[in-house]
C-alpha cells in the first residue's frame, strides 16, 4: 500500500469508556503506516467546519501516551451531536468540508460512532464519489447502546455493560444488607432510549435484579406493580433494572407520566424526573413499601476506571483497521466485530457498506426476553458475558485515575 | 493478656466500602490471639436479641476469605439500625442481652459504626458497670460521613471521597465532550445530611466542580442561579457538587422546596426529588441552560471495586486494635485514629472514653469553607487527600468483582 497525503479522525456522539482506545489505534496504525500529518478533528466535523483542527502527533507523542489515552474517559478529541444535511440543496457544506481536506491534503478521513455518525461517514463518501474525489472515508463503530446493525456487538457496550454489572452487585449487596428487617424497592434505570441492550446487561454479573424491562416490549404499571408485591412476600431487599426507554402499550414513554405540565415545585418550576423515580414513587404509593431510585446517568458511559479489557482491545483494533483498511484504498465502509466462537471467544474483523449501517437501530431479538418481559433468557448471557471479561488498571495520580489531556 | 471466654463482633448502620475491612482486622486479632469461638452478630444489635448469631471461624475460615472479605461491600454479617432503648424502665432488654452474652460465653463484645452505634457501645459499658457483668464492649469508627467527633477522620470515608473524586473526574470529561457548541449545567448530588465533609471530597481529584455546597453554611437559591449565569458567560460546562443536606436560611432543607404535597403525578402520586434534581429545574427555568442532576446514590458507599488502601488498612487497623485492647481488659471505649504528620502521611492509633463520642456530630470547620460557601479551602485538600491514597485491586470473576458471602 503506499499512503498518499494525512489523515484525520473524528469522534462523535454521546461518549463511551473506551472510544478514545479507537482513537489510540487509529494514532498507532497511522504511525505504523508512516503517514506524515495525524490530525483530530475537535469536536468532531462541527469543529471540523469551523476548520478547528488539532495535531495529533503533538498531542499523542509517545507511547506512555497512547498508554494514557486508553484510560481516558469521554472524547480526548470532543465530540459533537451534528448531522449533515442531505447533499442536494447542502452542496455548500459539502464543499468547504472538501476545501479543508484538501488545504490540509488530507487523504483518509475516520469517523467514529454510532448510527447518526456513520450517516456522516455515508453521505462524505457519496459526494466524494459523485464528485470524482480521491478521499477515503471510513467508520469506526461505536455506542455504549449496542444499536448498530451487521457488526455482533459496538465498541463501548462492554465497559458499559461491566460497569453495570459490577455497580448492581455492590448496591444489591448494600440494599441487603438490613436483612429481614426492613423490606426496600431499588429501582436502577439505564440508558438506552430504544434498544435494550444495555438494561440487559444488569442480567451479566453473579448478583443480579430480580426483574428486568426492557424498552423492547411494552410496560405495564398494573402487572409491574403486582409483580413486586409477589416478590415482598418472599423477599426484603427487591432490585429492578429498567431502561429508561421503557414505554407503555399505547406508545409513551413511562417516564412521560413522571413528568406532566401540571406538577411545579414550591417555585412554581416544572420537575424533571426520569422513569426509575416515577416507578419508585408508584411502588410506594401501591404498595407502601419503601422504594428508592437510582440513575447511573453517565457514570455508565465515562468510567474508564472500569472498562472490559476485551472491550478497549476490539476498541483499539477496529480504530486500527478503519486506518488500515483506508490506507489500502478502501472507502464508504464500517469496520465491524465477528464473532467466530463464543467459547472460547474468538474475532475476526471485517467491513461493511455503510449504506447497510447508517441510520439502522439493531433491537435485543424478542426471543430473549422471557417471563412476560420481566428477564432476559441464558443466550443473552452467552452473547454478552464475553464482553465484560477482563480489566485494564487505571494509573493513579493523587488518589485519582490519570487521563491524557488536550491542555 | 489472658483471654477469657469468645467475641462477638457487631455491624450497624449504613455500611461502607471497608466496613468488612475492620471485620477482618477483628477476626484476626481473635485468631491470633486464640480466642477459641469467634461470633458474628447477624444483623447488628437487632439480629443479637433474636439470638441471631453466627460463627465467624465457620465462615472466614482462611488466609484467602480474609483477602476476600476485605473486597466485599455492604455489611457481610448485615446491619441494623436498632437504637437500645435507655438503661431505666428498659432493663429487660438489657437483662437479654446479657442473657445471650453468658448463654455463649461471650466476654468481649466489638461493635462497628457511627454515632448511633456508639451509643449502644455505651448503653452496654454502662449497664455492665453498674451491674457488675464482666464484659468488655469496644466501639470501632465506622461512617462515610467522617462525623464523629475525637477521631481525626472515620474509616469509610476516604473510600467513599475516592469514589467521588474520582466518579467527578470522568463525569466532568464527558459534560465537557461538546466544548463550546453546547452549554450545560451537572449538579452532583452527595450524601451528608448534616455534615459536609463528602460534598467537600469533590474536591479532592485532580479534576474539581466550579461550586461545592456544604449544609454547614446556608444556601441562598437566588444567589446559586445567580452564580451560574456568571460561571456560563465563559464556561460551557458547569459541575456542581451538592451535599443532600443543604439547608435554606430559615432552616429548610432545600430537597423540601422539590416535593410539595400537591406535586402529583399523572397517575396521582405524590413524587419523590432529591435536591440535585430540584437545583436542575431551577437553573433550567431561571437560565434557560440545560441541566442535568446526577446522584450518587448508594453508589458512593458500597463501590468496593475503588477503595483507598490508606482507608482499608486504616478500617482493618482499628478493628484489630479494638479486639486487642478489649482483650486487655479495657471497655466503654472507641478506637481513633491520630495523625502525626500530614506530609508524609504517618497516624497512631488511641481510644477515647465512648460518652464523649456517642450521638456527637462533627463538622466541616467553617474556616474550611471559603468564596461565600461555594468552595473548601487548601486546608481541607491537605486534610482529606491523602485519605484517598492508594489502591486495592478487586479479584474478578466472570467479569466482575468477586465477594465473600455469608450463604
Amino acid at each position: 500500500m503506499s499512503i498518499k497525503g494525512n489523515i484525520i479522525i473524528g469522534q462523535s456522539g454521546g461518549p463511551t469508556a473506551v472510544i478514545n482506545s479507537s482513537l489510540a489505534g487509529a494514532i498507532q496504525a497511522s504511525k505504523d503506516a508512516g503517514v506524515e500529518k495525524i490530525y483530530g478533528m475537535h469536536y468532531g466535523i462541527e469543529g471540523f467546519l469551523h476548520e478547528d483542527i488539532i495535531d495529533l502527533r503533538e498531542k499523542v507523542k509517545t507511547a506512555s501516551d497512547i498508554s494514557l489515552l486508553k484510560r481516558t474517559p469521554s472524547a480526548f478529541l470532543g465530540s459533537c451531536r451534528y448531522k449533515l444535511p442531505k447533499i442536494e440543496g447542502h452542496e455548500d457544506v459539502y464543499e468547504k468540508i472538501f476545501e479543508i481536506l484538501d488545504k490540509y491534503d488530507i487523504q483518509y478521513f475516520l469517523y467514529n460512532g454510532g448510527n447518526d455518525s456513520m450517516d456522516t461517514v455515508k453521505m462524505l463518501s457519496d459526494y466524494a464519489a459523485q464528485h470524482g474525489k480521491p478521499q477515503k472515508f471510513m467508520g469506526i463503530p461505536k455506542t455504549i447502546d449496542n444499536d448498530l446493525p451487521v457488526t455482533d456487538h459496538c465498541p463501548g457496550f462492554g465497559s458499559a455493560a461491566k460497569y453495570i454489572a459490577t455497580s448492581l452487585k455492590e448496591i444489591m449487596a448494600d440494599s441487603e444488607c438490613y436483612g429481614p428487617y426492613r423490606t426496600s424497592v431499588c429501582i436502577v434505570e439505564i440508558m438506552g432510549r430504544h434498544a435494550g441492550w444495555l438494561t440487559a446487561a444488569a442480567a451479566l454479573g453473579t448478583k443480579t435484579p430480580d426483574l428486568i424491562y426492557l424498552p423492547e416490549v411494552s410496560f405495564d404499571p398494573e402487572a409491574f406493580v403486582k409483580k413486586v408485591q409477589e416478590l415482598a412476600k418472599t423477599k426484603p431487599s427487591i432490585t429492578i433494572a429498567v431502561s429508561e426507554g421503557i414505554k407503555l402499550a399505547d406508545g409513551r414513554f413511562v417516564c412521560e407520566l413522571g413528568s406532566t405540565s401540571d406538577k411545579l415545585d414550591a417555585f412554581g418550576h416544572k420537575q424533571l424526573s426520569g422513569v426509575g423515580t416515577y416507578l419508585a414513587s408508584l411502588v410506594s404509593e401501591k404498595t407502601g413499601i419503601k422504594a428508592r431510585a437510582i440513575e447511573f446517568s453517565t457514570l455508565q458511559r465515562c468510567a474508564s476506571h472500569i472498562v472490559s479489557r476485551t472491550d478497549a482491545e476490539e476498541a483499539f483494533n477496529v480504530g486500527y483497521l478503519a486506518a488500515k483498511k483506508a490506507f489500502e484504498g478502501n472507502t464508504g465502509s464500517m469496520i465491524t466485530i465477528q464473532v467466530t466462537s463464543r467459547n472460547p471467544y474468538l474475532v475476526t474483523y471485517d467491513q461493511f457498506d455503510i449504506h447497510e449501517i447508517a441510520n439502522v437501530e439493531r433491537m435485543v431479538p424478542l426471543e430473549w426476553i422471557i417471563n412476560d418481559g420481566t428477564y432476559v433468557s441464558d443466550e443473552f448471557i452467552k452473547y454478552g458475558r464475553p464482553l465484560i471479561m477482563g480489566e485494564i488498571e487505571p494509573y493513579f495520580s493523587e488518589g485519582v485515575p490519570q487521563h491524557l489531556s488536550l491542555d
